[in-house]
């Protein structure tokens, strides 16, 4: 990957060890021919390395880390970064973290092997680690990710979008990863059933304020910030959370419902952005989102008290102050 | 599933440990939802189990077998049909098995999905097993046949493929495959290493006199005993082993590299079926699959002498003297 780790402020601490977990990537592009392998660097450079950042903070909460913590952060990054690989081929999505997406760089079908062979390197990280649990979690965040985005393809009409279809699509799309990662790292810590079901709990929560968070900067963010253009949910005719809280203040709509009829230009996609910006919809949506954030502040009480706990509780903090 | 199992006449003693492999994979559809429960008995269904009952017949060899190589069986055949979804995306293929593809059924996000859903599923199947080791050889199996088909994609000309371009192809495509379940049910038996690498061995040489029969039979087969219409390699631009020797026998041809060029209309492609049936290389393609046939049966004289050992050997012999 080359570049520098870039790294939130409060994840700065950890960098000796996400330098590491960034090594075990780089490890897995070099050993590849090429092409392939920079199409791996490609894709696995440019992340935040939240989710490995969770996977070694929750293992410094039972003082357990070091190289097999790594590897596990490794594994989730990998399996991250292949369902982003094929998420980008089935949104047909242009732009991911400001570069070109691999398959408009190749084509589709090399991107989904792309993300076949990470899937692949996922299991293969995972299996290095002698323990089939973790295994059997992984597997699980997979089918529930796949099935929630065949769910998302063939659900229903946009314009019909109810709360519960929302909640179950975000669940599969950000929450199940988070909770998956934060209780694999439990797993492998070797703790108590209780604290893991806390840790999947935490993870949970955060997922869902993340995602909705991800949802309400998609509308109010810029282009640089947010690597693509803003209003691209609404381009796709992806109705979130904010468009459903626009829906419960402005009931009679239609601004909002003739993008996502069909009216997908420039001009009309900026109008429904402006309109949900204007409504209040964005802080009733952040104000659900910081509702998940605190149940997963909450979660986090059980563990035991320490550095590694409270910089998990500011993560929660940041991901729904963050302007990144 | 529903449909009985269609099994070559000299699996039928394995029936009833088949039909047990069929209803794992019939548990697999029915806990998912619909739609994915019917996309899954699409691509589940209609298998000849010919990877299934090689997992089962080495647990036989080795006196092993029930419950767990069932399991093991069930993951190889989703292993299988994943990278069989995937593959008919990455060549935009429109039927198998006599059946419509499910991307053109459905969509090519929908069908990536599904052959994620399916990777999961044999991940989860082998998690179960509670052996890393089979988890491991299941990633090395899957990099191996996603970095060959990426190597496919972007490889030479068509009319420019070498020999060891065909073989490393096939390496990913079909003998890593077979070598790997294989080897997989020698690990779950607790065989030794010499009897594990033998098995190896067995399942790469019988992998590759496979796919060289699947080659030819591609060329000389009618459309209703394929599934799909003859000479579908050469219209999707694929040199396979019998053009490469119908090019040793014939190396002024303009026939075949026409429709390698792009001149893929039926009369042409019926034109260089023909003159590639009527060279002698079909004839020198099965000779060599028959050699490597041979060497497959060797690698057997290792194991236990059984009645399973011996179902293994006729199963290669079939092979190569399919019809089917």
């Amino acid at each position: 990957m080359q570049a520098p780790l870039r790294l939130i402020p409060l994840l700065e601490p950890l960098r000796p060890e996400l330098e590491q977990v960034d090594r075990l990537l780089d490890g897995i592009a070099a050993e590849a021919d090429q092409p392939l392998q920079s199409m791996l660097g490609h894709v696995l450079g440019g992340g935040k390395r939240l989710r490995a950042a969770l996977v070694i903070l929750v293992g410094q909460v039972f003082a357990a880390g070091g190289a097999p913590h790594q590897r596990l952060a490794a594994a989730v990054e990998c399996l991250h970064t292949a369902t982003l690989v094929h998420d980008d081929i089935v949104d047909e999505a242009g732009l991911r973290r400001g570069r070109q997406t691999l398959h408009t760089l190749w084509s589709t079908g090399t991107a989904l092997l792309v993300g076949d062979y990470l899937l692949a390197c996922s299991v293969a990280l995972l299996a290095s680690l002698d323990s089939p649990r973790l295994l059997g979690l992984l597997a699980q965040m997979l089918r529930t990710i796949a099935a929630g985005e065949i769910r998302e393809i063939l659900g229903s009409q946009p314009a019909c979008e109810q709360r519960q279809d929302y909640e179950r699509r975000v669940e599969a799309k950000s929450a199940a990863l988070f909770a998956g990662a934060a209780e694999m790292s439990g797993v492998l810590c070797g703790a108590g059933q209780v604290h893991i079901h806390e840790l999947r709990t935490f993870g949970h929560q955060l997922g869902l304020a993340f995602q909705i968070v991800d949802d309400v900067l998609d509308l109010v963010g810029t282009e640089s910030e947010l690597g693509k253009p803003a209003g691209s949910d609404l381009r796709a005719g992806l109705v979130t959370l904010p468009v459903l809280c626009y829906w419960e203040l402005v009931p009679h709509d239609v601004v909002v419902r003739r993008v996502l009829a069909g009216e997908r230009d420039a001009p009309h996609v900026q109008a429904a952005v402006a309109a949900v910006c204007a409504s209040g919809a964005i802080e009733m949506a952040l104000s659900e989102a910081l509702a998940y954030a605190r149940n997963a502040q909450k979660a986090l009480l059980s563990l035991p008290d320490c550095a590694a706990r409270r910089t998990l509780s500011a993560l929660v903090q940041g991901a729904v102050e963050r302007d990144y």
